[in-house]
């Protein structure tokens, strides 16, 4: 059995768990190398101390593996009675991402304890392996290669739309994989916006060019932000402060600390310049298999930093019709510092 | 009110729900024109006697509506407990495609009695409106227009991915939207595959392309198959089979048969063949907002067909090996039948 499905039983033992049900993409991904997108068709994973079964519709081609027994349904059976069938007790392990839908039937269907696992799942999944780890900074260094390589498209009249498309250009010519997440690509005011879709606005004198990407190395993800000058004492003067606010809560990032004190420091530091109510979300967020995994850098949480996790730090400034700033950069924890997997500079770069 | 969210309120005290909780994007995009992405953060909409409520994390901005009343938290809040303390009774509605994870926390926090409210909403969803039928007409034009512009394309030595990638192209040019879902092109034996992902497989000689794809207008989508031939008898004969069971298949439809008689249309004169078990998924899925919706055009199906419906109906025959064939239009089913949205032929056509 997989070294992370080991990990799994041993924890639902601790947990007094009868049952486990994995059901979300990822999961299955990371527990059983199962790489299926079955949309609204029920696929999951029953572990319990009769076996670990793998629920499918029989339009997809499950990877046969000592680790479960596949059982395929077809669109006239019900799938929830199938796992029912299956289960051995009354305490109950879902996972969270699973669909309300699914989770109503088969409470009416087999009534029990049922609680979300998703802790369980995340407390696995956030150390990262060695080699999960040797992925991770494999996708950040081709982020880092694209982000070089889209500064020359960077001149005035250029629409954020044509920046968004030499992006993916770049990236399926660098990686072969599907990028990791939209890539957000704001000029000027548009950069006010965290989450701006890129549209056809023009690039014109004095606007700043946020650039907030991702890409994928053997399905592990990368997401880097920059953000590129030109003459704009407000956008500059914000810029200088939100560097040194990535570059602080970097160095202050140890195992051992909360990840809310690594908040801490950004947040502090940008508020002690009066900007505190424009740098309005988390410090960062987990990242691996999925873009956003747990666990968040932000002010909330208490989670102790431990070698191996990955995130990224990605404090921002965002001034209403005005513009915006942020700087993010993944890292992974070692054994006493944060290692920073991104290698493009933050130092001020002008267009 | 609009009046999706008044049907909807009717339906609550039909089956007597004190509240119901809508969370899923298309149902708040349905019913209160909500267009926000807000990824691992809740989002909600509380409907209930005292008003409608939407709960929506303080980085997403929601259009102001006299329909709803906005409650923002922010990352350090528990919105599941906000929520909560609007409930007003117990019998709680909810979206059948939240997810697991927040369902069981508000459980925990209010117990009461919870019901999947996916079919009410679905029962109000899958009849289009007049405004809906004309844009699911306009998506479907698109949709044809692009299908006839790419056939100069599929010419010995292209690849399926080359031919993706100028389908995305010929769409943004035409639709100014994204597409639907990511295009299917199959070479050869690889159509055999009714989920095959696109690849380097070059066109050869004898392979026939499957093409499947859809596009949007104004957020309503197209969903279209098409396969072209070469000489390559086996492929040809199934080829016609295919063709006709679509015909026969959508010349069935009439508003009082149930959905499942149609799919026995096609599953009949396929199976007369000897090919039955080679037609291995649904006739068809319902489409609108989601290129996957309410209902199924399939054998399980009881569902009575009614004006205003749509969905596609897509026989196919796929030969392990050797390839498949699958000929798909979406229909709008009118007063005494259906009218075919797609007007791309479905004849032989050779590359």
């Amino acid at each position: 059995m997989s070294q992370a499905l080991n990990t799994l039983k041993k924890q639902m033992s601790e947990k007094e768990l009868s049952d486990l049900i994995i059901t979300d993409y990822y999961n299955l991904k990371y527990f059983v190398d199962i790489d299926i997108q079955s949309g609204e068709r029920m696929i999951a994973l029953l572990v319990n101390d009769n076996g670990n079964y793998l629920f499918v519709n029989e339009l997809f081609t499950a990877k046969e593996n000592a680790d479960y027994t596949i059982v395929y349904y077809n669109d006239t059976q019900n799938p929830i009675e199938l796992l029912a069938q299956r289960l051995t007790g009354k305490h109950i392990g879902v996972d969270g991402k699973w669909s309300a839908a699914f989770l109503l039937r088969l409470m009416n269907c087999y009534p029990a304890d049922y609680t979300d696992c998703g802790e369980i799942i995340a407390k696995i999944r956030y150390i990262k392996t060695a080699d999960e780890q040797e992925k991770m900074r494999q996708a950040s260094k081709d982020n880092d290669e694209v982000m070089s390589r889209i500064i020359p498209y960077l001149q005035i009249g250029i629409t954020e739309k044509q920046v968004y498309n030499t992006l993916l250009e770049l990236f399926e010519e660098i990686t072969h994989e599907p990028v990791s997440f939209e890539p957000i690509v704001a000029f000027g005011k548009n950069a006010a916006d965290p989450h701006h879709i890129s549209d056809n606005t023009v690039l014109k004198e004095g606007d700043a060019v946020l650039i907030d990407m991702g890409s994928h190395y053997q399905g592990y993800c990368s997401d880097m932000t920059r953000t590129f000058l030109q003459k704009n004492a407000k956008i500059e003067e914000i810029y200088e402060i939100v560097k040194q606010a990535n570059i602080l809560a970097e160095q202050a990032i140890q195992p051992g600390k909360k990840l809310k004190e690594i908040d801490k420091v950004a947040r502090d530091y940008i508020s002690s310049f009066g900007y505190g109510q424009y740098f309005t979300h988390r410090l960062g967020h987990g990242i691996g298999l999925e873009v956003h995994e747990p666990y968040d850098v932000s002010q909330a949480n208490d989670i102790i930093i431990v070698e191996g996790m990955c995130f990224s730090i990605e404090p921002g400034i965002y001034l209403p019709n005005i513009g915006g700033v942020r700087i993010e950069d993944l890292v992974l924890v070692g054994k006493d510092k944060a290692i920073v997997l991104n290698n493009f500079s933050k130092e001020k770069q002008y267009i």
